[in-house]
């Protein structure tokens, strides 16, 4: 089994590969030189190496644990470096591109495109955690070439990891990501520019804020690189949430001013309810 | 020490002075009968009545921890009912509208406005915890007619709570809480609504929602009652916080359909920085 990427979700699935004994050998690529001795001291790997050519020769499975436009540009790389027969997958967070890049894979590999739904605000190496995926929803997307080993050999992998597998097409998964993820971050992201905006240098809202600020705000600090491109894969369906948010922002501003207490209410009762629902 | 109001904010006060020893005898009124076994049970208070003229005739120090257009109804109405030198304050969430109250109360009574800047989105008697004041910023506001003495009494209500004064204006605190408290606020509701929208009645978005749909929205499931009042007596900074909260919004998916990814980066690594700058 081949990682490649290091980072908190390359390095919590090789961690958990190994610590649930989940596959005879993990190899981490990564690009960073330090990461090779910091990655086989904490026990996250067998082995790793900088050399992708390398890691990619004896995989039976391969695992892209890089940003999305990465992920997509390794596909276009990697399938020579291939031995027959290897499954090719990925913990990308938007999965038409990364599909759609699988499909123009040579004839002589498997794929199927992947995505854990778990993560943490902070990103890298020194915070991945073999527990990461454990008991979490993970996302299997078959391609058009995806046969049905392949799909079983992905929820072997998702399984091995301690995660509940669920198949889905990748527009299918882009459409409810938006609404469950990129929408949350970008209105985490919208607080924290909206609130400094209003502060104006002045650091008296920062020492109140409490829990609601802190939470509320949480995932605005993920990482931007990854971030970015999760938006820009996502284009449309981002769009379109993005759109939705500032409606229902709107909308409680506009019975605010207006003075519509009943209708107030009733909008701040039905998202109450609505929040109380989902997280009992 | 009378506590009007047993709900989380009023319950764990009564508990927290109990617990830490602040005071000679707590006394509790809730409106619902069914809360005076509850909290003599939970060992909340040394008694408990619904008789609210009772509750406060013996007072030193009175504490009004109910909905905050229900405090202001009580400032004007509990005066006569309090012994000379007793000292009333509170724990409502904005502070211009009741500071302004306790300016009419009559010459024999004291008063400074108060607010503790701890919470959790789930309400009553019930939640209510002992510790929820620890070393929490808890916010003393002084009226035209707080003297040197009611201030000093505050500090000790505070601190024998185990929270941290901090002395400001009203208007100075709603300014600041309409950035680090309703907004956050108004931003978790609106996700809510949007993403409801925009799920249209599928359940998928809601089974793929992880730690960053549940943190951005926690604070939506706030008492709705409590919610209103705070947005409705603060509602000029609350407008301003929307205000700017849909122009970062806009800002967002703005740069994203332009494509302007330099732009988007900087914007997102804005974001990014300030909030592990606030939450290292």
């Amino acid at each position: 089994m081949t990682v490649v990427g290091l980072g908190l979700m390359g390095g919590s699935l090789a961690a958990a590969l190994r610590r649930r004994d989940a596959c005879r050998r993990v190899v981490g690529v990564t690009r960073r030189k330090s990461k090779v001795p910091l990655a086989r001291r904490l026990g996250f790997v067998d082995e790793a190496t900088t050399d992708l050519a390398e890691g990619l020769a004896t995989a039976d499975v391969v695992v892209l644990a890089t940003p999305v436009t990465d992920i997509v540009a390794k596909l276009h790389a990697l399938g020579r470096h291939l031995q027959p027969g290897a499954l090719v997958t990925d913990v990308g967070s938007t999965k038409r591109a990364i599909c759609e890049a699988m499909d123009g894979l040579p004839g002589h590999v498997q794929a199927v495109g992947g995505h854990p739904m778990c993560g943490k605000e902070s990103s890298g190496l020194a915070v991945a955690d073999p527990a990461l995926y454990e008991g979490k929803r993970y996302v299997l997307c078959p391609t058009s070439r995806t046969t049905s080993e392949a799909l079983a050999l992905g929820r072997e992998l998702v399984e091995g990891v301690g995660a509940k597998p669920m198949v889905l097409q990748p527009d299918q998964h882009d459409w409810a990501v938006a609404i469950a993820s990129h929408l949350p971050y970008s209105m985490a992201v919208a607080l924290v520019l909206a609130a400094e905006d209003l502060a104006g240098g002045e650091s008296l809202p920062w020492e109140l804020a409490a829990s609601g600020f802190r939470d509320t705000s949480r995932v605005a600090a993920s990482d931007v690189r990854m971030m970015l491109d999760i938006l820009t894969t996502n284009r449309d369906q981002v769009l379109m949430a993005l759109r939705a948010g500032e409606g229902a922002l709107r909308r409680l501003r506009n019975l605010l001013e207006e003075g519509d207490l009943a209708a107030l209410t009733d909008v701040l009762t039905a998202a109450s309810e609505r929040r109380k629902g989902i997280y009992p």
